[in-house]
């Protein structure tokens, strides 16, 4: 019994089977919850709506609730969680389970007394439900091997970019402070120009102004964008890799 | 007869025959059309030459038409498309004859009685005249291989796209829509602020103010551009591979 | 004699000879036409050192033409341009030669009675001594080398840029032109909002402000920028090809 | 015990030993050290903690100090820097030992009677604590082998583009200097547009607006941008190229 649930809930291998339609039903749904989660958003839909929007939230977290209770209980079938209580608890705090719980549990807190307005902030996670559909992606298991495999190269890359923006904002923040305190009154705000500058978004909202400012502020961005842009091509590299490796997989 | 004339509208295999100056002759109809389309935006163009941009769009709906209707008649005479009726049925589905046809039509309509309003849209789609060119140009032959090739990869990187917006988006919008509901007053707008910032354009009309916001704005920002703008790596690997298969297929 | 002189005034192969020495007289004469011509653009220098500036520019020409002169009359020595008129006509015509006459050419049109206004444009050519350069720096032979190799797909990339620019604007000019006339009044003018969002610059002085303009513009620059921005792989790849190229030739 | 020394502040190469934790501690103090400077800028704290900061930056300076003082001390150990004088003397002016010194004599510059407003610039050199961590982290290896082994191609891209930013600006300049005298009334002015335009961060402050500016700068964006950007993944492989080396080694 247990094991003919697992498999059912499980992603399917082969189509047109039971297993097949639930997963099918529990991706429609939640592209359901994240199209909810937009129109609730459009006030004029939230006013005449609400109600629907309401019952429909209810009729999701029981689903996802059902949902999540069966993962738990059959989770031990798989080789990974083995052990009734240890692979259980292995199991809920594996990623894909904690997020399947971010999914439900904003639902239930009002119930064990939770603060009002700290609520308002966990119902922003519902939309963290679209990452349910990782377990049914290739594009989430593509991202997930990347990150595995060129793990180093990437934290070298955050590592340097994070140098490369705390030196440039503060250089900015000593020449620009007295001109624009009110962009670059310390080095945290002057992050945010770095980041707007560093990634070329370019917003517009602040830039040097000064002559010093504008002469320093030019060399820095060509060579930043020089030495930061460039590791992207590790990552990029990393996805043509992964990919071919999974075609030569698939072929031989 | 047919197969003569079959010979001369397609494009050319070489040089100085009656297809190839068919081909041309059509080739700049078509950047005429474009041209035609671009100075009779102009007031000052529109207003004065009235008369002659009538008489070239009725001279090329003439043209274009005559030349639908040859290749509706000829098609036959490619593989493809055997068989009276069913053949020409599916040589009038595929995309470069629905192409040629939208070229044409919004001329038509009118005379079976169109509502004016709609045809005002219609009009807009004479730009389309210039996915005639298609037909002789590599470019497009290049980005449909592409397509075909990387059609998985292309999904993935669609839907991680469409993934990270709606979140990125979505959290966008809790927290900026007090602070400025001009701009994040529901995640449809948000929407347009997520696009212009992973694409890194940034136009600046829209951006995060409040703290929390520039905060998130900047994790986000580096995060994301780093997790989708890299795939299109391989895209352009897909392009170079394509280019490197037809020099091949050239050389031997 | 002409032949030692034609050695001479040719990009030295070895150094510390005569050949040596006059590259790097020429080259020192061009970085400081450029600094010149930099600085006179500034109000504060123009108005006290205008009696300097003239005397280096007539320092310069006389260098320039004589060298111009030099080369016209040496140039018979290389073998691609064997023939005492015709030869010379040949290597007159050449990029490299074109440049040089126009470094000099600007100074000289007063004489012969061209009109002032014209003129003042002209003197703008003058910047474009930099491109003399192009003789010793292999920066550009690689570019050369590049645009000579990957020829067929730069046209490939600029044709699709054209046409991706073209239809974008076209569409963006029907949607955007009754709200922003004075930004989309024309598709030309709509043409500068297609350039500064398909290259990403984001200038952020036109973009759509209709909700019907915003979702095409999102979805259009979302498409575009894969469909564009790729080719530049292309180029990319090229370079490194290049490089690779040349070091094993210099290897080996 | 000199040798012993050496050891310990040399990064460590096993785990648990006295110089990991020596180089932990450096490393945490350093981390320190940028987190005080960065809350240093905020006014909020400045006014309340000035002590608390003031004493940290005593005691980071100390122990900096005494740092430094070791490593000239012992670095006769390492073969590189043979000779009690001449071997120490190549260790001060080695660049790791420059920042180490940047690093702490700012502090000690007022005792020996520096004016004060020069010495507020020189606390600015406080941020380059932060490339004391170079030492530790791979991230510096790798950007200094890619620099090295590059080399010829970095210096290629700079010179291209800063030809390519002269000839622009130079343009601009031309072209808009009359209709917008606040922003293009000199070369140098007209360089900070090239630059935003060409790093394609485009925050808006400065762009043409006369139709031949527009022109010219659509046109010109196009073709730079397809010029510089590109030598962009010469180094983007040089990352790649120096990883899959370092793979290889580690492996075999």
């Amino acid at each position: 019994m247990r094991k003919y649930v697992y498999k059912i809930i499980e992603p399917a291998k082969s189509h047109k089977d039971a297993s097949h339609y639930f997963d099918l039903f529990i991706i429609i749904l939640i592209c359901l919850n994240v199209l909810a989660i937009i129109l609730e958003s459009e006030e004029d839909f939230r006013s005449v709506y609400a109600d629907y929007f309401l019952r429909f939230e209810i009729f999701s977290v029981i689903i996802f609730s059902i949902e999540y209770l069966l993962r738990v209980w059959t989770c031990v079938e798989n080789k990974k969680f083995r052990g009734a209580f240890i692979g259980r608890l292995k199991f809920i705090s594996s990623p894909m389970a904690l997020i399947d719980l971010l999914a439900i549990i904003p639902f239930f807190l009002p119930f064990i007394g939770v603060d009002l307005r700290f609520l308002r902030v966990l119902r922003l996670f519902r939309v963290f439900r679209i990452l349910k559909m990782a377990r049914y992606s290739k594009a989430f298991d593509l991202i997930k091997d990347v990150l595995k495999e060129k793990k180093e190269e990437l934290f070298i890359t955050a590592g340097l970019t994070a140098i490369i923006l705390v030196i440039i904002s503060t250089l900015m923040y000593y020449v620009e402070r007295e001109a624009q305190p009110e962009h670059f009154s310390s080095i945290t705000k002057a992050l945010w120009w770095g980041i707007v500058t560093l990634t070329t978004v370019g917003y517009g909202d602040v830039f040097p102004i000064t002559p010093i400012g504008k002469l320093m502020g030019g060399i820095i961005t060509l060579m930043s964008i020089g030495i930061i842009a460039l590791p992207s091509g590790i990552i990029a590299s990393g996805y043509t890799e992964q990919i071919i490796k999974r075609k030569k997989s698939k072929d031989g």
